[in-house]
């Protein structure tokens, strides 16, 4: 009889041509492309395999729903996200964007590695069992969100709304990219976040620069108001900032010791002459994981064309990502920037704030910790990295803490996917191995006692 | 017999239509649109009214230049330029940027009082005194160049080259506006100008923003340099920057003392709550004329599109104009600006120096300060204002320190022109008051002993 493991083999081709299908859809949340069609053709490919799924409504964009039950078995709910950045600078892609093109062992498309060929994986497990053993030995339900770029605005109310329908004994969580070294990675936690535009209008419209003996510029208003936020150390100088963060746990320190780095591969990968002032060798990771953000993630004001135009402008922005850990309160910490820069004078700044996130930590003690890590390490045939959160954000909170069910990110994307990026792509082998990694732990999972 | 005044009010409508078709001509220097196209019409017109005119090349964009010569009498020497600043942002526009429309008693176009319709004023004084009494009572040399928008490059050399054939006794600079009461302005000087990009890149390429924990953002670079640069009473840190500064004299403080100033109307005008601090009243122009300017004209980092992109930049840029006042050297300002980043610690942030235009004031107490106040008293009709100069900058210190001779800028526009901004316009009456201007001017000089 063909094992699960040995389908998937035999049907490589296949299955790489059904995601490219995903993949050529585009599905640009912040700007409403092609997401609707994305999340039916999402939707198509779930009932092709068996899946019971169904389009759920939100505010914004839809959820794609699907079961598959086993009585008696324990119940996993996978997570994921059908959305996608948007792809601009255009003209920095070296194919387009939305068309998947394999090089050097990778798929480069906008959404390859982030999240369509991650989340897919579980979709096609289901097959490799149904289509050899017959039937999948746990029970799944998906839950495929296509708001996660801009935040996941409305999934913390979906589950809300929905706690009985989602119901589950633990989640997973496919997003992410496995480690630099190439060694698998099982991820407990991610950052919060608060997103906000910082705007300043001083004049009706802009004017000639002569008048700048007498007229306020937005743009040194801006400069001024930002300099007050972070200093050249990075120490971000809101008052009361960093009151709640928690320190890590000695298991939790240990796991990030373990963590290996290797500082000029790193520095060489990201065309970086020097870390931040103490981010370098372990610190590396012992602040990407500890450690909250304050980021500049743009900034405009007046010309920025080429040549020069001598012009005072009328208005100023900039976007900043505040990127939280266990336990600051995206609420507090909004209201905290907002006093801080009351208190420095710049109420003519307003802050608009997008979206919250809280940050997330699944406990490193928990059961399924050491399942997860053997499926990894037979299907990779590497030793597993635990971090107990990574870097970036994403609504895990809502699965610890709305749900209250553990969590695990388990990725298979590279970490030079450039998610987020030009140029964004898929290892091709990660999507095999997040295929065999989904078959093994749900067979571990089952044979539980 | 028909006088030269009489013969342009018979000749208004003509004159506009000629006007026009200069003013449809698109000739934006700084990305060089039309420059060529617009020099050959320019020289065509010229040509039309009996002066003798040739394009002369420089280094980018040609000098139209043109004589009309009388054996014995004074000679005038009439500096413009026919180049326009970009129109962008398009959107902003009421009417096609480049398709004069009147609304309200005023030519709506890029380049209308910018610097056309008051070039073009001089060329039609030519034909009102030619087809009149026969012949111009005065020598005029007319220097006519298309790079003024982007800081007049070659025409310091241009000058230096040709400086026999431009010999004269004194220089007429047809640019800027008139005072917002509608009192006409005889102006003795314009500021000088260092036009600065800083361009500062930490990585590769941009990145996903959780890896602010060490990779530096060269949107908070940049916010850290500026921020060092002016306070926020408008005071500019630049240590030495301020060295070279010279007072105004008595008579000048008078002249500056008698301008008047409705601060609430200029609040209104240019929808500004608070104008900096101690720079309303009096101190608006008294600042205006006297103080030298650090104006951030543009700033560029990062994802600035609607919706939200978590993105860590891996270049920003600023651009800023500097504007001097008599006697600080642009070199100078521009040493001591990259030797205070250097002291910051910011040696990583490249300066890169567009252009440089020196300040320049003719002495107050000139005799042709007299005979060209006469001539707007009797064109206007009110008491004319002198500025011993103004907040714009241009290359007047070209007359003044190269050919050594002395420089009045005679206005037409209004003040409320928005040149540099969308919606440019002329006052209608003012193109014609500005040939009046010049007719009369021309013949008191012709008649002074």
């Amino acid at each position: 009889m063909t094992t699960p493991e040995q389908y998937i083999e035999n049907n490589r081709s296949r299955f790489l041509d059904e995601l490219f299908t995903l993949l050529r859809q585009p599905s640009i949340s912040t700007r409403n492309e092609g997401v609707q069609e994305c999340a039916e053709l999402l939707s198509g490919m779930m009932k092709q395999v068996g899946i019971e799924t169904r389009i759920m409504e939100t505010a914004r964009h839809p959820v794609v729903y699907g079961e598959i039950l086993k009585e008696g078995a324990p119940t996993v709910l996978v997570y994921g996200h059908y959305d996608v950045q948007p792809p601009e600078p255009f003209e920095a892609w070296h194919s387009p964007p939305f068309e998947p093109t394999i090089r050097d062992g990778r798929i480069y498309c906008r959404g390859s590695s982030d999240n369509k060929s991650q989340l897919f994986s579980y979709v096609k497990a289901v097959e490799a069992f149904r289509e050899t053993v017959g039937e999948v030995p746990v029970s799944i339900k998906f839950l495929y969100e296509g708001e996660e770029e801009i935040g996941s605005p409305n999934l913390a109310p979906f589950i809300k709304e929905h706690g009985n329908l989602l119901k589950a004994d633990l989640a997973f969580f496919s997003d992410s990219h496995i480690h630099e070294s190439g060694r698998p990675l099982l991820i407990l936690g991610l950052k919060g976040m608060v997103y906000v535009d910082l705007k300043v209008q001083c004049a009706a419209d802009d004017t000639h620069s002569m008048r700048a003996t007498a007229i306020p510029n937005p743009a040194w208003r801006l400069v001024w108001a930002l300099s007050t936020l972070k200093d050249k150390d990075s120490r971000i100088l809101i008052p009361g900032f960093y009151d709640d963060v928690r320190e890590l746990t000695d298991l939790e320190k240990q796991a990030v010791a373990e963590i290996p780095c290797d500082e000029e591969e790193l520095r060489r990968y990201f065309g970086v002459k020097e870390f931040l002032p103490g981010r370098s060798s372990k610190a590396f990771y012992f602040n990407l994981v500890s450690e909250p953000t304050c980021n500049i993630a743009g900034f405009n004001a007046g010309f920025t064309g080429e040549g020069s135009k001598t012009v005072l402008p009328a208005r100023a922005a900039a976007k900043m990502d505040i990127r939280l850990v266990p336990d600051q309160k995206p609420e507090d910490i909004l209201d905290k920037l907002r006093r801080h820069l009351n208190a420095r004078g710049f109420n003519d700044i307003e802050v608009i704030s997008h979206h919250f996130l809280e940050p997330s930590r699944t406990p490193i003690d928990h059961p399924a910790v050491a399942i997860i890590k053997d499926s990894l390490r037979d299907v990779y045939g590497l030793e597993p990295i635990v971090f107990p959160n990574i870097g970036g954000s994403g609504p895990n909170y809502v699965f610890t803490k709305i749900l209250g069910v553990p969590c695990f990110v388990v990725p298979h994307a590279g970490h030079d996917q450039a998610n987020h990026a030009p140029n964004e792509s898929m290892i091709l082998e990660g999507y095999y191995r997040g295929i065999q990694t989904a078959v093994k732990t749900f067979e571990k999972l089952a044979a539980q006692p």
